[in-house]
Formats: C-alpha cells, structure tokens, sequence
C-alpha cells in the first residue's frame, strides 16, 4: 500500500510485519498465554536495557512513567537537566506533582555536561536527578556514561534516564552505569505504534519508592514490580503493541543487537554527510550529537515549510519542520527503526530534488 | 483464521474490520491528518456519551482516568461506591493518591441503592463520589438514574462514573444526568484492544481541577482541554487504537445506536434464559443484573475450571471462570461487543456440550 513514510523523530514508519504481529487474536490478560508472552520478551528486553532487573510495561506514553519516576522518588528534590522542549517540561511536570524541583537549563541544542551536575548537586538537597539521553526536540545526545560517572559520587541521588528515542540504537548500560529509572516508549526507535512505554527500576530506587505514601496506583513502581513477579501488569496491558514488541525483538535479535547499532550509527553517520555537503550546520555542537535523528540548523535560511510540503506531495515522504520555538529554524530527520542505507539514499536524493 | 475466541467480559474478540483499521499507516500526532482524525471521531463520540462536552482519548487503561479523576477532583473527601472487586479498588487507588476517602460498601454482588449514597453524602463532608455503573467482576448493574437524582441532591460532590463494561450497549446520558465524569475504556463493550480510555469531564468538574495544584500532567483534565481545543491529546497517542476507534464508531453508527442497544440486551436476554433453563441462578439480585454480561453463580457445583478447560480444547471458545475471591464460586459470559444471536446460541450449545 503506497503511503506518506515517516522520517520524523517519531512516530516512525511502522512495518507490514509489525502490523501483522499487532493483528494477534486477543488473549486475557491474566491468563497463561499473556504470561507466557510477558515472559518471553523479558530475557532480550533486560539485554537491550543493560540490566539484570524486570523491564516494566506500562500502557502509556513515556511522559507516563516520566511523572511516575518522580511521585515514585522523588521526596526533597529533584534537579531536571534541562536542554530541549522535553527536558525542560519534565521540570514543570515535577512541580506539578507538587514537589520541590530545580532547573539545570542550558540553551537548547546546547548539552548538560558532567561538571555542571557535579557543580549543582554539591550544592546539597537533591535526592533525584533527571535526564533526558536523547533531547529529540534538538538533536542533542547528552554525555551519559559521563554523567552517571558524576551521579556515583552523590550516592543519596537517583539518576532517572530516558532514553526514548535513543534505546537500541546504542549501548546503554543501565546496572553498568548506575542507572536507577530507564525509560522508554514505544514509537520512536522500537519503530512501534506509540501506547507502550518500557522501564525498569534498580533495587535501591524500588526501596525508595517503597517509602512514599502518595504515589498514587497507575504508575506505582512497587505493583509494576508485585503483579510482574507473576508476568503479568497492574493494569490492563495494550496487548497488541506487546505482540507487537515481541515481532520486533525477534527482528532486533535477529539482525543482532551490535549490527543493529552499527547500522544506525552508519544511516546517522549518511545524513551528516549529506548535510555537510550541502552548506547545512547541525544544530548540537560535534560529539552532542543524537546517533538517531539529526537536527539540522536552517542557516540557508530556506523556507522549510514549502519543502516539506514538496517532499510530502512529491515523493511522500515527511521530515519534521523544527519542534515548538525552534519550528522554521531547524529541521530533523530521522534515521530511526527499520531504515537501510538504501532508503536513507532515497530520502536523501528525494530531499535534494526537492530543495530549492 | 482459527482462534480461540474470548466471551470474558475484556478483553473480547476483536473483529478483522478492526485489526485492518489498526494497521493505518503511521502519522504525526500534532500534524493535520491527525487532527482530521480526533475530530472526526468527536461528533460520534458526544453521542455515545450523551454530551456536548468535549470526549478526552487517555494513552491509558481506564484505571488511568479514574485515579485521574481523584487527582483532579477531590479535595476534602471522596465517597467510594463499593460492591465488587474493581469498585472496592478505587478506594485503595483514592487512598494511595494521599487523599481522605470513605467507603460506601455493599456485599459482591449487591447493589449500590440510592437511599445509602443519600444517607452516606447525608453526613457530610464529601467533595466527590465514585460508582462502578456496572461492576465487571460480579455483574452488578447499579441503578444510575436514581443514584444521579440523589447527587443533585448534593450541589457540592461531583460525581465520577465508569461505564467501561456498559459503554455502549446501553444509554447513558452523561449531561441530562449531571454526571461529572463518564470514563470508559477501549476493551470491553467497545470490542477494541486495551491501551485506550475515553472520558468526558463536565464544565464544573474543569472548573474544580483548575483550582487543584498538584494533580500532574499526564491525567491532568486541564491539560486535556487545552489540547483538545486543537484537536489534539496532551502525549503522545495510541494512533492505531484510535483509526480502530473510527472503524468501531462507523460499525455502531451504520447498526444504529438503539439497534445496538436492543443487540446487547436481547443476546443478554438470550444467556439469561439459558442460565435459567439449566436451573443455575444469578449473582446479581433481579433489575441489577448487567445487560453487557452476566455473572452466574454455581450452585449446581460444578467444576468450573475443567468445564471451561474442555469448552476451550473442543470448541475454542473462553468464558471466564470467576473473578478474585469468586472464582469457582460463579462464572461470567459477556455479550459485549460484534456478538449476534447466532453467535451466542453457537456459545450456548457449546456449553451445553461440554457441561458434564
């Protein structure tokens, strides 16, 4: 079926395969069969995320388990490190769930670097930390194993990571890396409809959860961990989309976890070339760079909105036009989910012929 | 293609019509088509819920939406309807959200009746109520017309109702009853896979959580209405459940909505004359039973689990063998959902050929 293709940092184009696992017949939730399907995906779900814990369904979005992470931790302060439109909300959704929280801003398209962290976590009080790994809004990849090696020396700090949209385009150590929340959703590079998030938990962050009182049900740490003790989730789960992960575990584990990697840091690696050679600069300044989508600064100053829409019309395909403030000052492509060089190519000669 | 086919009461068959709509290729969720998409859905959707308020779409399961409404909504007290497994939670859930909440319990099975909701508000105290219209896990339906009349009685309590396993197959006049929330979820009577709530939330109800501080981003009900302003949702959306959404409203609006109506309650007519006949009796007391499933109880002591093991080995079909603490003690048959009266006969014989 001929269809507008997706090179937007998510939702991505969703595969024939994909759809198909998402067409299996129902099964109860808490019956054999879901179990059965729950426990199948833990092994190659706990590999992908560097961790020897449970890796968590919840049927939402990441902003989700993002709010749960801070009800469920967060008891002094949290300081949000902030660089893009959804770090910096993750500050302002912390304040709304009634806590105590602190801005660690930098420009967008700029990094949260080590010393920073260091710098305000000495300043005392906090007993949580936000990062967003992947800031998509900006193409910014912050320097995590950097980060978690500063997160080390404040023991009392729990280090919330999410790595929406660059999980399993890259290694991300989380028992390694003392990583204590990391989180994911469905439809960015997983490359799934979104519905889904996925996040696990270390011991010492479940214990701490342990201790609030008011963290409400829906995304309480604790009963993730008590009904997935019996493979299953404290709610209803979205059954398709898992149906759907298994299909896409199989196809990770597949083309093997480290060529996956390679293949996305290749197809990155296409796109800057691409935007080099055409006059482009990239939004994030050299070695901040997102592996999975890339965030191209508009300094041809070209009116991003018509060619889009000659994109679209001509060969339809969509690359996003820059997110909130940053919308006609940048553009990002994506190179997310089941992309090949070939494509990629055809994406790029389909930018080029339509560029004016 | 053979499957085993569900006749619990959710998740239930999910018809190919559906799947095929589920499997619309991925948009953007703040582009234009998906826009087209929610307000395509709105008119529809208003109706069902019998409102002229705006019908919210929660990346969610409805447990979601209903701690939602308590974060949003409950100040001084909730009162909680209490009279099976799903009702009685809500309590848990309002106290886990730190908030004051009393119980308004009636044994399993049993009905919440005007005259207690009247004599419970009657003392005071309480800013909100919540009641199971119809209690999934024992086939109670709670006389919701009468009990509305008694909370207009109480100008101060905002009154929370989910309709998840009744969405639909009766009517439900949100405005004309003064309902304050009407949540319902996408896989009960709806006949869609789970991840999706739907909820409608009215205009003093808005009004109430605009002056509550800490009641988060995800399940914010302000949040919702100012996206929804743009025809839009606060996350990211479960894309595909709702193009599945669509697909579902043309099906209930070619049959008609009071066609559908009839549908539903003759085929519950239907179970019941079977349960009769086999000299069972019900759960539920006579005018409180469901009319979307019906929860037989087992006083001819039968062994339900190796019955519903021998339907399931010879003629692929699944009824549901009791709920928490009722299992063996009754069983449920649903009549939710694409279900006809060849269909459910087709269920009934296989009953009888398999009841020993």
């Amino acid at each position: 079926m001929s269809h507008i293709k997706l090179f937007i940092p998510g939702p991505i184009e969703v595969s024939e395969k994909t759809f198909r696992a998402m067409c299996t017949p129902m099964i109860g939730h808490r019956g054999s069969e879901f179990k059965k399907l729950y426990g199948d995906i833990q092994p190659r779900l706990k590999t992908l995320f560097g961790t020897q814990r449970p890796v968590f369904l919840s049927t939402s979005s990441a902003w989700g388990v993002m709010e749960g992470a801070i009800r469920n931790l967060t008891i002094k302060k949290v300081l949000n490190g902030m660089c893009g439109a959804f770090s910096d909300k993750w500050f302002d959704v912390s304040k709304r769930c009634g806590k105590d929280a602190e801005a660690l801003q930098v420009e967008w398209g700029q990094s949260i670097e080590p010393e920073m962290v260091r710098a305000k976590l000495s300043e005392g009080g906090f007993d949580t930390f936000t990062l967003i790994h992947n800031e998509t809004s900006c193409g910014v990849r912050n320097p995590l194993p950097e980060i978690a090696a500063v997160l080390r020396e404040f023991p009392d700090v729990l280090f919330i990571v999410d790595c929406v949209s660059s999980f399993s385009t890259q290694s991300i150590a989380m028992d390694e890396l003392g990583i204590d929340v990391l989180l994911t959703g469905s439809q960015k590079a997983l490359a799934l409809p979104p519905g889904l998030a996925l996040f696990a938990v270390s011991e010492r962050a479940m214990k701490r959860a342990e201790s609030i009182k008011d963290r409400g049900y829906y995304f309480d740490f604790v009963e993730f961990a008590k009904n997935q003790e019996q493979d299953m989730t404290p709610s209803t789960p979205a059954i398709s989309l898992i149906y759907a992960l298994q299909s896409k575990l199989d196809d990770i584990f597949t083309e093997g976890v480290d060529a996956r990697h390679s293949r996305h840091a290749a197809l990155n690696a296409q796109v800057h070339e691409w935007v080099s050679a055409r006059g482009f600069e990239f939004f994030a300044p050299e070695g901040r760079r997102s592996l999975s989508l890339t965030c191209v600064k508009n300094n041809l100053d070209i009116d991003i909105a018509s060619w889009i829409k000659r994109l679209r019309e001509k060969h339809s395909f969509v690359i996003d036009g820059g997110y909130g403030k940053l919308k006609g000052k940048t553009f990002r492509i994506s190179n997310m989910g089941d992309e090949s060089s070939e494509s990629i190519a055809t994406l790029l000669a389909a930018l080029d012929d339509t560029l004016e």
